[in-house]
């Protein structure tokens, strides 16, 4: 061990959901957790999901290091050359790139690379010092121009993030599905896209300004109001015994397609799906798993009245879980094939709590309103009660004191935030009213007393 | 050898026209055939070729028999884990799958797999058993009604096929179609296409309720009216001088573009196209293949009042060979390109009978257009004279006394059937009328005396 | 070495802009050139792109042989049969592309191959005999028709080409552009493009009728009026002082993006681009290179009221470097993203001559204005002073009495052709007037009194 040798903190340069190693064990190795990130922000029709992404990303981080800050290891100011059309940032971006680290946890960002080499593989990747040498480059003055801000921001150093809605985000899980020969193909138009799914999750509740843990299946359930499983499809007896107790216990617990197929070892559950025997925790019985084509139509129509105020009909893209109540009530069902009429979403009471069962893979708006509906019904605090201009990203941290909200405009355009509450912006050190303009590629820090 | 230590009857279970293996060879050695298959059966526009296609496998295993009946040894009941998107198969499709192959010749349907594998690279392939373990599956209860039904179709057990056409399918002429580079390149958009180009040949007599049988270049012709040579690429001696006997005795012979193109050790015929020494056979000389881009222009157009009725310009792609007639008529004409007005259909009267020339690979439609005037000159008996609606498959089975109509609703919507004569449905037990109701996926077996 | 064995000539078929190897070392062991040549000339979309890439390919042949005629070794008079669809060839158009090479700089044309073997890979390759074995082909006549006027084309013979435009193509800045990792991935839509980049140039004056010769970066620039430097990505300190010395001299030096950013041994010069120390030269320095998405907007407007009469706005693709004048004047400037207004086309005095930048690959609509201006401006000779009609191509070769204009139809229509006096026509034998008629595929070489 390294430790042998030296007794400084030990860390390593991690890179988001690594495919092939379960970082959760490594991090039980680590003193703190560092990070390497490279986001698409070129304005790109998708970058929105991008910004999602690395959200999510440095949630995990933040949490695999115990809730403590973690530090942005690497990060590109300029092109990250070995992508396929390296784009310059726009100005102000790598900034925005940068504060969505610290919103999300981080207490440090530093850069790959100081200076860029003359030679070799990454001649080309992005910089401090650029081959000219001087001080004079446009990165330059935008790197030096944050690095004064950071100054500002010191209150933040230390500070933490409460979050109330958990995510699991588990590495064997998604080998196991993965490596599992369907149902549909890994490599083919990447229909199981375990992280998309929960990205999307995640981003349900990150567009409402509601901070989000993601844990692993062994992780502590324990403080949390609302978990999810976005396609759980390994549960083990451990882990069914703590679902189990945290819905008893009074939590909300939200599962979807694909979940509890397989044990530890990638071998299905019999009896039954989900499993490994929860078919009475969630009142359902999956039978069978329909995969659609992209021609397919199917979609999942709520059920009138419902006492969500949850309405309307959602498009459904590539899974189907054809389910039978089993004492759960329906919330949704299937609007097409042969299975229409039948149950797509179901509620069943357990103990204090309920546990929520989502059959499809619905668009991204239905799991938007039903994390809206499931925070309204939990009185889970949001970062602003009204709902966020498109592109602004919110996230909150805290200490004993204080809140510091980070209000980034990823939008190329001027945006106006409202407040439920006044504070004070750390960037510009100036009071703020309840009525705040973000401009394009904008951002502001907010702090505030703890309400 | 396995006989030396068991007499039970030896068989394997084939994969349809396996690329590496030639099955004629390989069927010499077995007591009976049998086969696996798994058509993509799932409503997606192209579901009709995959029909097309098993009903040409199935007249393969049936003939590759010697004509006796063949088993359907491995066959998926639900998802075929393995595919892009494995889909549940609609209520009804299974059974319509089951009763494809005994149309053809089956006189048995198995299934891999039994029950679910709890783990490992199958786990989640179709079965009879489900990992629920239970006889309550909507699979598990399809299967058992379809077995059920097989009790009442026990009159067709051991009973034939009389086929009066052939189409010659040949692995060798495929492989050196296949392995030669060029006309046309092999892994590139798939353009040689050989048994896409039999499929279509197969399906326009299958299309007519015209019993097909499959033959290599090695089998004997002498029963048949009809002989088609899709791209029979690889012609030897022998060969060739059964397909003029086939002529001189009062077979009509189609060769389509590359046709004779190389012997059996791939060396291309010198002396011109189609060899060896076959232009006065079908009297006319292929000069060279064009091959066309997809956006080009090229068709056929009918002579008018042509004695088989044939009418119309039909579309040409992929392949154009341009022949020059030496003694053949010309009944059909390019219409587009530098050789447009030159011969595209020709037929050459040889002995008792005659050898038709296509010299490129039209749509489909022409390919029916011909098997129809065809079938029609030659007085060949369809299952129904009139025509079969869209989605209907048609096939017999006969013995000494009966033949036994199947009629397969592959369609989702009801369709009707008009009969020249009644009979009785073995699946409901009842004598039919001429007009027969099919439902949507319904499936009718009826049995009538030979007529 | 050969030599010892024998005294005879010594060449070896080369095979274009081949991508490993050197090509201008080998030629210095070659007493004469020769090449293979096979281009797509089927009527697609693209074959005029395909026309211009030839065209290109002969004008190397003709220079690394120092400018005397070479020989066109290898030609496919059919199917090519490797290709993925290798049409046959319209009649006239295997003529058109041997006086492509002829107008070019050939002295001979030759096949691959005499005749198709029998079997092997080649079999279906293009031949002068064909399988059939006789005369009596389309392909035999057309060549041997060809033959025969290759006769009436003697006084051709040893002639050369007279350009004062040259481009420079150089294997090792190739290879060091292609093999950094950036800016912009090789592999992926082939965005770096070194050679389509080069042709573009090259079309631009070849379009005009104006001849070019090709370059490496050790060439003596000595002879030229006009030296085009298409992303000359590698500058030695020799080349750079050569380069200086040609604009100093007179020359019109013209450099592109991507312009002098590694040395010899694939390092970033230092100091700031273009390098090494070329600054002063182009009077820009070129900070940082923006990499486009295929969505991304970007144009360059002209400056209104240029000495040169250029005008408009031209759209950008793929690459944009941002540049900023060092005082050069400003003829161009972006329009979009967020270095709009910023210099785009800079023209800078040095010595006698001036140094172009155009800091981004535009349509090839504004590199036609650009050459055209420049070749105005230089008082360079083109072959027509009328524009050339869409399809035709026009070359020139020369002696110290005579030029001889080949006018090469690859329209399929009739073309008319203006020239600025008559001539006679080597293939007919006929005096022109100064309006000639061009057939689809036709060609004329006119035989004039050097002007």
């Amino acid at each position: 061990s390294v430790r042998a040798h030296s007794s400084l903190p030990a860390t390593t340069n991690l890179m988001g959901f690594f495919p092939t190693l379960d970082y959760w064990r490594l991090c039980e190795q680590l003193d703190f957790v560092s990070n390497d990130a490279y986001p698409l922000l070129h304005e790109q029709a998708d970058m929105g999901r991008e910004v999602d992404q690395f959200a999510m990303v440095h949630d995990l981080m933040r949490c695999m290091g115990g809730g403590r800050p973690f530090i942005q290891m690497e990060a590109s100011p300029g092109p990250t050359n070995w992508m396929a059309r390296p784009k310059l940032k726009r100005p102000g971006m790598h900034r925005l790139e940068m504060l969505l680290a610290i919103a999300h946890g981080a207490d440090g960002t530093m850069y790959f690379q100081w200076r860029k080499s003359r030679g070799c593989h990454e001649k080309f990747h992005g910089a401090v010092v650029d081959h000219v040498g001087t001080e004079h480059t446009r990165m330059f003055r935008e790197i030096a121009t944050y690095g004064a801000e950071l100054d500002k921001l010191e209150p933040v150093l230390g500070t933490g993030t409460a979050a109330r809605v958990a995510l699991v985000a588990d590495w064997e899980a998604r080998w196991a599905l993965e490596r599992s020969c369907g149902p549909g193909h890994k490599e083919q138009d990447h229909i199981k896209d375990y992280l998309g799914t929960c990205r999307d999750w995640h981003a349900a509740f990150s567009h409402l300004g509601v901070a989000v843990d993601i844990c692993e299946r062994r992780s502590d359930f324990g403080g949390y109001d609302i978990l999810v499983l976005p396609q759980l499809f390994l549960i083990d007896d451990d882990t069914a015994q703590r679902l189990r107790a945290f819905v008893a216990g009074g939590g909300t617990l939200v599962a979807t397609q694909l979940t509890g197929i397989v044990d530890a070892t990638n071998r299905c559950h019999l009896g039954g799906w989900p499993g490994p025997d929860l078919r009475d925790l969630f009142g359902v019985w999956a039978e069978e798993i329909d995969v659609l084509y992209p021609e397919d139509l199917q979609s999942i129509a709520l059920v009138p009245d419902n006492d969500l105020g949850l309405a309307g009909t959602f498009t459904v893209t590539d899974y189907a879980d054809r389910i039978h109540t089993q004492g759960a009530e329906v919330l949704a069902s299937y609007t097409h094939q042969f299975y229409a009429q039948q149950p797509a979403l179901t509620r069943n009471r357990h103990g204090e709590g309920s546990a929520w069962y989502l059959a499809a893979r619905t668009e991204p708006a239905f799991l938007a309103a039903l994390a809206n509906a499931l925070v309204g019904q939990t009185g889970i605090s949001r970062a602003t009660t009204a709902p966020l201009p498109e592109g602004v990203h919110a996230a909150r941290r805290c200490d004993t004191q204080h809140e510091y909200l980070f209000l980034l405009n990823f939008a190329r355009h001027a945006r106006t935030v409202t407040l439920d509450r006044a504070g004070r912006d750390l960037l510009s050190g100036k009071q703020t009213g309840t009525q705040l303009r973000l401009d394009g590629y904008g951002a502001l820090v907010i702090e505030r007393p703890l309400g």
